[in-house]
């Protein structure tokens, strides 16, 4: 026979796996409705727009649909999995991609990563992360770092701008820098160099492509994409809208698995 | 009894050490005395000056000293190696903090590295390095790429502007960026990243630093350096004047034979 103690985490794990399965389902939902509906605004607009009026009145379209729909959504899911531990990066460490950038030494301060959010910026061509963190965290000041993407057109090329939050670390705390003590000459110095860690993510680039914007399937279209580019879509269009699944997975075991 | 061949390969080995070892002489030779005449100006100069202006004047009469005593000797030696494989590659490469920025792919290129030079910049206080390709180099189109470090006042801090030339890489041919395939979402894309090259040192970066020029000692003072900084002073103080040497030496070598 069980404990009662017993019986009362099962039912809280149980009552946790509900919670979770009801936010999953509800966002597979919406965006089954958000396709439809979509799919029915394009077939009764196209005709009233050129190509570039239709791409921009339909992201108007998609950014009040996903005010109204989504945004009650991922704030509920927000405020249920704030006593999650490990949350965010748990759901972020999940894909192979972005497993590898994120260093040993990066897990603690990923740890204070509340929410993550994503938007549109003014012009709609572009986006921007949002990556809110908890003002306990004690590695940085910032409690929002962003990362925002732009195409200008450079004439012969197209520059991808990458701009980041410049990280206020406290001291002692920077963690995309390592120091080593090097003996130059006849001195020993304190070396600093640029080490491997997430938030190199934030880091402002300039990226020189051949990339452009297909309006009309609101992407980016192009032979070869910047690393850190990539794992801004997989963030806005994977990990965001399935953060909860995104923690329940391991697509690393999962493809284990599967071999 | 040896074969005529064989005596005269020897021959021209003794030559070639003969040579190298008459330019390692006559830079010692001219460091030595520059190292007296130097202590001498200032003995002579130091009272006639403000602390600033007797830094600008050191700075004058160093380099009007080592135009007229040491160009001719760097380019003589420039001519004298301008037909040993691999020199300046090799050279650098016997330094064991240069090495290890050094990636395999890199030393092809760097085969067609002819001479590194440094010079002081216009205000004197920061300086420049010069390294000179030849033309037949088939990673990129300039045949000289530069590093400059230059220290700006900011206020609260200070800033270490390191600025190098933007390398033209041919088609398919940039050593510092790595392609992969990857799969995001359902489809599979080239993705484009950072990838570890010597040629990263040619990077314009901002260094926000605690470091400031000690003028009299002539050099930037402070407790931590950047590594792409610590390069440049090996590069300036160490490799330039003493690329001979370093030809014939490796570091790791004589350190693994130390132990």
């Amino acid at each position: 026979m069980h404990s009662v103690n017993f019986c009362l985490e099962l039912q809280e794990d149980l009552r946790k796996i509900h919670v979770g399965l009801i936010f999953i389902a509800k966002i597979v939902v919406q965006e089954e409705i958000f396709v439809k509906e979509r799919a029915k605004w394009e077939a009764e607009n196209r005709r009233h727009y050129n190509k570039n009026e239709f791409f921009i009145n339909r992201c108007r379209w998609d950014a009040k649909y996903k005010k109204r729909h989504f945004q009650c959504v991922y704030e509920d899911r927000r405020k249920a999995v704030k006593d999650v531990p490990c949350f965010w990066v748990t759901a972020m460490y999940a894909n192979k991609i972005i497993r590898k950038e994120i260093a040993k030494h990066d897990e603690d301060a990923l740890e204070f990563l509340k929410d993550i959010k994503s938007c549109r910026t003014d012009d709609l061509k572009g986006f921007q992360l949002e990556f809110m963190f908890d003002s306990s965290n004690p590695y940085f000041k910032n409690e929002v770092l962003t990362k925002k993407y732009e195409l200008k057109d450079g004439g012969e090329c197209t520059f991808l701008m990458a701009v980041g939050t410049e990280i206020k670390w406290y001291p002692g705390k920077t963690l995309t820098e390592s120091i080593e003590k090097m003996t130059i000459g006849s001195e020993v110095v304190q070396v600093v160099q640029t080490c491997q860690s997430f938030f190199n993510f934030f880091a402002t680039k300039t990226h020189r492509t051949s990339l452009c914007l297909d309006e009309d399937a609101d992407k980016l279209e192009g032979n070869i994409i910047p690393l850190d580019y990539a794992i801004a879509v997989i963030l806005r269009d994977d990990i965001i809208p399935h953060a909860i699944s995104w923690f329940n997975y391991d697509e690393e075991g999962a493809m284990d698995e599967e071999d």
